[in-house]
């Protein structure tokens, strides 16, 4: 039974902030292959920000003209018992949930016409379409959730990120634990990790890791010895000598919460020269990123900073030319480092993603339209309760360094020719990328970081790469 | 890269096997929190009977007039090979799929509009509503995937039902590989279980099983203590030393293809007398079933004949009175095994679920009213190349036991004081339940048990429970 006192106090501060009734829908249970073959149940971020564990189909009604909480839920059925067992009733509920009312979910419509009478109630898109286009039908709002220009209006969009953006204790215990599950996740698969199994292997034993502890995975799990493709979501290669192993998972717990953590570690347990070179860089960069963290710091900083630490590492190793200030002006650090450093995270891992650059972008700002930097999820001004993630890395794409338009834009300035050597090694497949990535929260005087229980020190992840044996 | 020559020719069987186009949509991603975070891709069943692996968001026209398969995909980019790395071209997919054309998704409805003209294409409803809204737009057929009388044509289905009942041996090879993971992930829980653990902790190591080859769960996973509640998804019960532990989890491959198997047994590695006996009388059955498979057998029988076995095992406990044929005859036996003995099985692991009964049941039979044989799925008479299961139970389930109108409807029949016993048993938890369940193809001559494999004899599953140490 979840504690429901956290979540009772986040809905008495959504009654004070909201001028108007607002329906909020969890969303139901989505068909797999046929209707009763559902994805494993995951309500809207949103939901779950006020409500514990919240069931499938569940609806709330927000009234702030009489501060009520009105929960909807699937009628009990005599069946029930059969095949799920004892369930509460909705008196047990009201009490343990602590809301004003629990009614049943066939007559949504019906009561929060008769309660609102003329008023008005907002409502949010949510990925189930269904129950998306039933609150467009009550509410008239024509949300939409593949728009996020029409998933909600601007202010309740507003109200709602205000506060799920500034993360109370129990949000962070939660995403304590979910970087603890990942921790254990990283590490067994170092420890799996040795030339000659597949990537899919390790997948594996990330993936069961979460699920021994009632997790699943936040997103859909990264592991590739092709670190350089960075949305790669295949798993068929053999780890090979000379492969870097490049991990993008974290834990998402019942509660929503996540993590987002990544940690890249040669296969034979021993970084090569090069790649020590390089991981060191990165490392800096997100090292750098980190220390600099504290309120009133802008988050674009953050990223520019990475990127110019990159960049003088990088100038280092003869891969780029000239005065690292103003090779990152020019946007060439993007040949290597094509990403942003980060996004908010929370009960999304992309955290309030589906709301848009509202939410990510502070006031007047929007994206850059220089590659690499365009790509920034998150520029506001650091707040503290805020939860991000910092993320650098460097890469050998081909299609970057290849490409005809980035050779005569930053000739001079990158060394294209050195660059072809890292495509070019080990037998051909090339070096790959390299990624370190952790969750970090703004404290009032500066951050902590909620995943640095995960290893990244080069030592350490050699002591470790291969430890569990054949 | 798959083998298309198996998926080239059902394309041409079912060519041959139409009088009209048929538009098929294999669907896309589905959002889980935010619209680019997605529940691991999944095609249509139907979709994945035609084409290898397919591609999220790709659609097929089939025209018999000319014999034609033109194959629909998403467009390649230029950012496809910095996001996704290097995807094959549409002219190599054209060759290698062995497809009459190759088109731009975006370009689906214009196309089949200047292909068909006039003529109309059928098609069906899928679980990605918004690929169904898009297939409806484009053929006008109002058909509705939540609705097996409305997700399709009925002769479109029966055709397909036709070739995907039928089971190629490309196909069964699937099975096997599937079954075979199975094995492996019911031999690891059965090996990792000991007193003192939780559920959840033997539901990571099936699912990182499933994981580490590269498969899927076909279905939530039940690992439960309590398995007398049927659809029970939750996995928080501690295991106690007198706990039978019922796991129902199957693989699923990335063709498509599924098992589905469930195994008992007990939590400190010896059957008690009464879990013995239970789980003799319940294996008895099962084998039944089992043996008496061949084709033109009714699948129903199957189900009467494990009752009929059941029956005369809980007789011969005390459980039930009189003479088991006549049990049967008034249903008694659903107060202890409530459900139907089966299932189809193979691309869903209920398959064609969605096509509703239609398929399921042959020409003019339907469902018993009768409590327990009305829960029957499946009631063809058996034909070579069927896929189904076997899964016979005997469950303590106070909402039935204890159920008023039931103790007076089977009063004399059922020996429910004994019955209470078993209720009660272990501290209150109860006995809970006993599931045995294969996958079975029906040959030319008898039957293959494709997932023989996973132990169920009790001296075999004694000597692997709790075989992996602490």
């Amino acid at each position: 039974m979840p504690n429901h006192a956290h979540h009772q106090r986040r809905r008495a501060e959504f009654l004070a902030a909201i001028n108007t009734p607002v329906l909020l829908m969890a969303g139901g249970w989505i068909s797999r292959n046929y209707p009763a073959n559902w994805h494993p149940f995951r309500a809207d971020s949103t939901f779950l920000f006020f409500f514990a564990e919240p069931e499938a189909n569940a609806a709330a009604l927000f009234d702030p003209k009489d501060q009520s909480v009105t929960l909807f839920l699937e009628e009990r059925t005599q069946t029930d018992a059969l095949w799920h067992g004892t369930v509460p009733s909705f008196a047990e509920l009201k009490k343990a949930i602590g809301v004003t009312a629990v009614e049943k979910r066939s007559d949504l419509a019906k009561l929060v016409s008769k309660k609102l009478g003329k008023r008005k109630a907002r409502t949010l898109g949510i990925p189930d379409q269904r129950a998306t286009a039933e609150a467009i039908a009550i509410t008239g709002n024509a949300v939409d959730f593949f728009d996020a220009a029409k998933v909600g209006d601007v202010d309740l969009l507003r109200t709602i990120a205000q506060l799920r953006n500034h993360r109370h204790p129990d949000e962070l215990a939660e995403m304590r634990l979910a970087a603890a599950v990942t921790r254990e996740a990283h590490t067994v698969a170092m420890a799996r990790t040795r030339p000659g199994i597949y990537e899919q292997e390790l997948v594996g034993h990330v993936e069961g890791t979460f699920a021994r502890h009632g997790c699943v995975p936040a997103y859909n799990t990264i592991l590739s010895v092709r670190g350089e493709v960075l949305h790669n979501h295949a798993h068929n290669n053999l780890l090979k000598e000379s492969d870097l192993v490049l991990l993008d998972a974290g834990a998402e717990r019942a509660s929503g919460y996540c993590a987002d953590v990544t940690r890249t570690w040669p296969a034979n347990g021993r970084f090569s020269p090069e790649a020590r070179d390089i991981y060191d860089i990165v490392l800096a960069a997100e090292k750098a990123a980190i220390a600099a963290v504290k309120p009133g710091v802008r988050y674009r900083d953050l990223h520019m900073l990475s990127a110019r630490v990159m960049t003088d590492g990088l100038v280092q190793l003869g891969l780029m030319k000239g005065n690292p200030d103003e090779l990152v002006a020019t946007g060439a650090h993007a040949m290597f480092f094509p990403h942003g450093v980060g996004h908010l995270l929370g009960l999304d891992v992309h955290d309030m993603e589906a709301f848009g650059d509202l939410i990510g972008y502070g006031a007047g700002r929007k994206r850059s339209e220089q590659f690499g930097t365009a790509y920034l999820r998150l520029d506001l001004d650091l707040e503290p309760g805020m939860c991000f993630t910092i993320e650098p890395g460097i890469y050998f794409v081909p299609a970057i360094l290849r490409d005809a338009k980035f050779r005569k834009q930053f000739k001079g300035l990158v060394d294209f020719a050195r660059a072809e050597r890292f495509l070019t090694m080990h037998s051909l497949r090339g070096f790959g990328g390299i990624r370190i990535e952790d969750d970090v929260l703004c404290t009032d005087t500066g951050c902590e970081v909620l995943s640095e229980c995960v290893p990244k020190e080069r030592l350490a992840i050699e002591a470790l790469v291969g430890s569990a044996g054949a």
